[in-house]
């Protein structure tokens, strides 16, 4: 073997090595990088995609599920708690639907077991969509564009509720956002974070943020106390887990949210309490790991959860399909019928 | 010269004669075709999107331009009137703002003399956005990512509403809605409607709906008195241009609405009382030209009407750039501060 021949043997050697290293490296940290959804069922996703702009499913013909869960700012509102048919208050800060799908369920008190059950939810809520799964399938039914695609994708001639949200549900399952700056990082790309940042994500690390805040979605994979060391104050009612099992041991356990384009969605918390980054994070050490943490250090957490910002929802704006004259013309002003 | 030359000459003379007699007969029709957009600044075009899209123009950062002119639906929200902040009832059918531009005024009474003018009334409108100019201005302020546009866009550290409506102008500006059947009819492509529907457009012509009803965007170009022949009975207080002029002479003059893209946006007319294309046409016929349509008629014209769907807005979905630390939070619940 010539000596270059050597060198050039040797260099590939160390740069597997090296790549392997960097590929344990990734495996080890507690938070994996997003890969895009894989979409095997493109007319499903594309009618799902329309039911979720369409404010037709909702009693006032106003609301749509992007109406709160807004896939222009992160995939939420941003209020501490959401609006609903005739300015009615919701009790809770909507949470984002981007990476929603690696969620262990859906809401935050995780009533609903994945996105097809959540789906249902606001659509009948009187204080979200108010109308009834009745009503959203007789109004799709007038909708010629509609008939059209549940009869390609479900082979139905009549539209019903189950079929409604389990297309929602195929969309809201795409809406994964890959190539964030640290994923790049995970993956070996050592320049995408700075220094400051990746100090942050040491410090993420070392003060316990991660025993919760893990996985690919960093977070979303648990159940956990709000107020674990420290009790947590609020005056929003809310009783998380406790509210789905009936067991007072479960007050106050929430799904541990996605922090995921978290720059994006502020206010934090289920009650929206924390208008910035820099609130939440202070609180979130204090109250769940009884730690204080010097400006410096939360300004650095700050900047690592920024770099958790990946790409957006990108698609064409959706065109809805036309009302037919069958079609009811939706009143938002007229009074909800009692139940 | 050979004889296949002649013949070839003989061809092309007569495809030329051909194609310059349907030139002309396009030219002769009271309707001309749709030309897209031209984008001279595409900088202030996607400023003037991400703003159209923005709810934080809002005082409850709930509702934006989308909110009532959806793009997703023709460009309007297809009630009677609208929803505004704390579900305000509005006055009027929102107008569609597909094809505004081509309008020679806005809004229903001609009050804005163009869409710069326009798109600062519902932002400061209690009814409507519910904000101020200077409560848009300073939100926007406080977002990085629009300061850097506007700055790059009109040379400003200072964001001012003057540069807000011109942008949002701008973007409406490209909402033409080319290529419609009738167009491509029209441009010589003569499979492009059916018998039914030429008979409509004939009809359509013969009624007299064309003296209103001409130009590229089939309206838009003049205000014309509803209930010209015979009274049109509304419970709708809208006076028109009555309250621009002053001028009792000018009631119930309203600037004629465009038929572009008519069949996406019932309910038709200022007040929204007609719940089908169907109702519309019989109405018009009857209180501004005093005929009365037979059921084929009517329906051939509304076959006609549906001809005029062009290529709807086609852009991805915007991404709007995140608040800061400084941004405002809105509190839709807020009450609403008397003036």
């Amino acid at each position: 073997m010539r000596l270059n021949a050597i060198h050039a043997a040797l260099a590939a050697a160390t740069l597997t090595l090296a790549l392997g290293a960097q590929v344990r490296a990734a495996e080890q940290e507690p938070i994996q990088p997003l890969e895009p959804a894989k979409i095997t069922d493109p007319a499903k996703v594309e009618l799902g995609k329309q039911l979720f702009f369409d404010p037709r499913l909702s009693r006032s013909g106003w609301i749509s599920c992007n109406s709160c869960h807004n896939l222009s700012m992160g995939g939420s509102d941003n209020f501490k708690s959401s609006v609903g048919d005739h300015w009615a208050q919701g009790g809770i800060r909507a949470p984002t639907v981007l990476n929603s799908s690696l969620n262990i369920a859906q809401f935050w008190d995780g009533r609903a077991k994945d996105l097809a059950a959540q789906a249902g939810g606001p659509i009948a809520n009187p204080i979200e969509m108010g109308s009834t799964h009745e009503a959203a399938e007789k109004t799709l039914d007038t909708i010629p564009g509609y008939r059209t695609q549940f009869k390609k994708v479900y082979g139905v001639d009549k539209i019903g509720i189950d079929q409604i949200t389990d297309a929602i549900a195929a969309f809201e399952a795409t809406l994964i956002t890959p190539n964030s700056r640290f994923d790049k990082w995970l993956k070996g790309d050592k320049a995408a974070i700075t220094a400051d940042e990746l100090a942050g994500y040491q410090l993420f690390k070392d003060t316990g943020c991660v025993a919760c805040h893990n996985g690919p979605a960093v977070g979303g994979g648990s159940y956990q106390k709000f107020g674990l060391v420290h009790e947590y104050k609020t005056a929003n009612p809310a009783t998380g887990r406790a509210g789905v099992t009936g067991n007072d041991g479960d007050r106050m356990m929430f799904k541990v949210p996605t922090l995921r384009n978290i720059e994006l969605t502020p206010p934090y918390f289920h009650d929206g309490s924390a208008k910035t980054l820099s609130q939440a994070v202070a609180t979130m050490a204090w109250v769940q790991l009884g730690k204080t943490l010097t400006p410096d250090q939360n300004a650095k957490i700050v900047a690592f959860l920024k770099t958790l910002t990946g790409d957006q929802p990108s698609f064409p704006l959706p065109q809805l399909p036309p009302s037919s004259d069958q079609t009811p013309r939706p009143d938002p002003f007229a009074p909800v019928a009692k139940k």
